[in-house]
């Protein structure tokens, strides 16, 4: 089989000669540009120059510390890379490989913070206790989180992300979520009133529920930069129709029993 | 404010002490572990040592190859890692950054395929066209995926990831599901069954459809390794309680434009 056969053949489906003008007329895409432009222009400050298409979208920068959770920052750069002209960019204290809560995997920080001074998204993401209580501890990071949000069109958490966005002093007399476990921590620590939602908005910033969350909140914000159609869009793109097997993610209606071994699942797993 | 007290207060939520003396006994949690001992002890033949408790859990191997889609092994990665005693392990042709089909993004994979020839659980992403046809072409990778189906406990994929196990030859005369755009190609090409659903189990290969569907077939996978009350803890785990802002997600419902916008705005995000 040669190249061309193969690309045609592989996204046939119904839509094949769509898919192909599409692949083949990238910049003419009239529809799926129209929501960029009123994306902002805004340009990571430290980035050298476009990946793709001169950049008409937005630039998305999700912080990585040590002891994330995997899903929290995937989730979304999955979904938000689809938005037309989009640049998402990882980003930690230093450039480089920067380790999960597990210990498992790393994802390449590609820039630093150092690197990054404008963001129209910035996202930050949850994790184990260690990597949440060191990143909210961390003067750096939270004095770099205040002076992106400062100019950002969003500012958004995932899970724990959201006790981080508390500590940087973002959420006061804000609403909010986060993870489940971690509610009466918000609250009592921070002062913030907590929604038992997937994502919660207040104003410009959003923050969503544990891990699985992030995707539920980046299609909203995908709707929110670039229109409902061009969410929905994505929504198909990455095929998200879920079903899963059982009916045991809401903390509201778990039994202690469960709770409990999610809990200990979730400490025995990290490191 | 002390790392103790931090810790504890965390993750109060209405679980607390449960919590507190999970994270402390890690090694006693016997509800926990019974499913791990089930899961089998093979473990991958190049990786130097445990990372954590001994690894009475699953080796679970994850294969990048240039071009994956970030969450289709990073959705999975999450679920899994969560099983007792389970080690994720990403590994490519060659050691080191592996990048998305958006560009965007780099998983670091661990391990060379010549340095694993067992595991537990593969996993094989899909990707966009560039990356999976090379992938399809990639006769080393292919043989490899083969020796390690030989001795797997489960051969799995995610989305056009199911078009690399055709190509390797593991579908033959079986019912699979891949991306909702490849199911003509799968069927064509392959002669394979495709089964319109989130995930499908023939024997021990379980496929899953596009990108978010891993979440879902990983989490069946779970209770299949480590029993279904295990598997519910890590969906509370990771509270996956979908709740899309819109339900755009299933091809079978929706309109020709907006699957054309979908892949559309696969191809323009792609490099």
């Amino acid at each position: 089989m040669t190249n061309s056969t193969t690309r045609r053949a592989l996204l046939r489906g119904t839509v094949a000669t769509a898919a192909l003008a599409a692949a083949g007329t990238a910049t003419q895409g009239g529809a799926a540009h129209a929501g960029a432009a009123a994306a902002g222009a805004a340009h990571a400050g430290g980035a050298d120059g476009e990946q793709r298409d001169g950049g008409a979208g937005p630039e998305i920068g999700i912080l990585l510390y040590d002891g994330y959770s995997l899903l929290d920052p995937t989730g979304p750069a999955e979904v938000l890379s689809r938005l037309p002209g989009a640049h998402v960019t990882m980003i930690a204290e230093r450039r480089g490989p920067v380790r999960t809560d597990t210990g498992d995997v790393a994802v390449l920080a590609e820039r630093s913070i150092a690197e990054i001074d404008r963001l129209d998204v910035l996202l930050v993401p949850g994790g184990g206790n260690r990597g949440t209580i060191a990143a909210m501890r961390n003067k750096e990071l939270l004095s770099w989180i205040r002076r992106i949000d400062r100019h950002s069109r969003w500012t958004t958490s995932v899970c724990t992300g959201t006790l981080v966005l508390a500590a940087a002093g973002l959420l006061k007399g804000r609403q909010a979520t986060t993870y489940w476990a971690s509610a009466d921590y918000l609250r009592s620590e921070f002062g913030v009133t907590y929604l038992p939602q997937r994502y919660v908005r207040s104003g410009k910033i959003i923050t969503a529920a544990g891990v699985s969350a992030g995707l539920d909140m980046a299609l909203y914000l995908a709707s929110q930069i670039a229109g409902e159609t061009t969410a929905k869009a994505i929504q198909l793109a990455v095929e998200y129709d879920p079903q899963p097997p059982f009916d045991a993610g809401n903390a509201a209606e778990a039994d202690p029993q469960l709770k409990e071994l999610a809990l200990r699942l979730l400490a025995e797993s990290q490191v």
